[in-house]
């Protein structure tokens, strides 16, 4: 469900940035951020980390650690989730399924349900991290989310769509990237209600 | 590579088995550990833990922790791996993701590679991990490894398969895992060079 | 884009229902000719035949195949589509595949875009089509297509669920298939803008 | 199985090809065709037409047309399956689909059965196929085959790869074929017994 009073407060789109990487320079951590800097004046995007959750464990259920409440609260808070590469061994990385394990437990209490989503993703081949979306397309039918199908923002030879620095300097890209939000703000005005 | 030097000197297949659950009494967890029970002679099964892996970073690569070291290195001692369940979210779990994606790294260390593999899950519904098994056979690919095609072992209703104790009492899922086990007998001659 | 024309006119959601089995008894085409059956009063459902359809061949875009043409104007003037089964060799038929083709060509002439879909399938096995439907949904994305999240529709043990004249007699199996219709009516309601 | 009798009478694999596309200058059919060029002294690479076969139909199956039975011949005497893109609407095209449909039928005559198989495909884009491949790769579990996991033959941006008379130009595509077919000679003999 769109958290319609969000919405009517500040007229804004929350969305939750999470990144599949925990490298520190990684570069889809680079994308998440250059979709901060981008984001349109109708989205807020904050990114959230995921690194400090522990492993899943359904025993853990019965008293959630706080690292995963917070987590879910930050989610339950949104609209909207925009997920990020990378691509490990032609799927998503361990590390994003099991925030998103985490996310949708304990049973009856799935904080991604009905939420809208976005995919991107980057890597040093052509593939382009697209086995790792489909997966995680798959997996946000489990969730009950929508995603948006246009565009696919599928970043290849990803080490060169950054400066030194670690800022995505690939204008190509970065317009796939606003392209993104802005269909995102549409899909969001369409489906709410 | 099947591990040569191990088949001859005692002439058994070393296979370790790695349950994608944490959950203590965990329905997969039994499942292995039924594996365990009905291996035959030519099989050497043992279990490996994966609870107690860090999440993958890559900034940690370059000195691995001992636990992941540890764990790569039965990888390597092995010469077939049983992936076991569970289904999260229409894929596989985080848990069982994070310890894949340590032991295909670091580059050009892929742990995994060559080595011989078997599948099974279950599952409270009638899909009984389908979904789960199917991703992680494309994630094999990545892995470069041989996994039986057949038979597929996917347990629907797997709570009323064990008993209060967590003994797999259901003589259908038993006959399955036997002849899973013995497939992988005759895969791993097949393969032999 | 929802058909709105249609819509304004007859205040109904226009819906094509393809069977993917040509099996004149099929158990698949039997569960559509039961969803025509059991459509609210908010739902028009046609079945289209795709059966008459020749293998995809690009070559012969320039001049569309009068079948070809028919198929693609009865896909256009709807509002959804409902794929249904069978599942053969893990995926969806090449019998529906052939149709999907078909209707998502010329390129820029994709008859599909932007329709609603929702999918249903049964097989004598417990898997019940469930790799058949997330091929599809796959597929969906390329379309363009918003299928419903929920309920899946994937009928188990299919041959018992209907009398010896072909007629659905199961009603656990009637009420998923009346669930699915009353989801699409409010799908359709959510994204009309 | 693979075909021991044809194996000893002629110290040849036994491969044949499919091409999922029936435009008269298919670019996949193109490699298919390069394929046969390139093929090892090992291999006998004869290309099967499957343009002619009709839409599957289970109700034909207990009289097979003619065609469908030639198919099913081929397929049996062979060693190996080599299958060529293209990837239409993200999965394998339909036409290719339904060949595989027919091969694999009637129940218990499985044409493809226990033989080896390899794949490559090409496309215009830079995901080269990649989703058409893995789909078609659990296809392949369903039908008992035994794919090369190595390499990978995705050719991207295929329309800068040929002359304009249709001949492959490109030498790291040719390279990329000839490696193929060479793992697919190491792979029978492996799998010999």
């Amino acid at each position: 469900m769109l958290n319609q009073n969000n919405m009517i407060e500040n007229n804004k789109i929350k969305v939750v940035g999470i990144s599949g990487s925990l490298r520190k320079d990684s570069f889809n951590t680079g994308l998440l951020q250059a979709a901060v800097a981008l984001a349109p004046a109708e989205i807020e995007l904050e990114i959230s980390e995921i690194g400090q959750l522990p492993l899943f464990n359904q025993d853990f259920e019965i008293n959630l650690p706080a690292a995963v409440q917070e987590f879910k609260n930050k989610i339950k808070a949104a609209d909207a989730v925009l997920f990020v590469g990378p691509e490990y061994n032609y799927s998503i990385s361990g590390v994003l399924k099991n925030a998103i394990d985490w996310g949708s437990r304990p049973y009856g209490d799935n904080s991604f349900k009905g939420k809208l989503a976005a995919i991107m993703g980057g890597s040093t081949g052509n593939i382009a991290t697209a086995r790792m979306q489909y997966h995680l397309r798959q997996i946000l039918v489990a969730l009950d989310m929508h995603p948006l199908n246009r565009p696919e923002v599928m970043v290849g030879a990803i080490q060169e769509k950054f400066d030194i620095e670690g800022n995505l300097i690939d204008d190509y890209t970065k317009n796939k990237i606003s392209e993104m939000l802005s269909a995102l703000v549409i899909w969001s005005k369409r489906l709410k209600i």
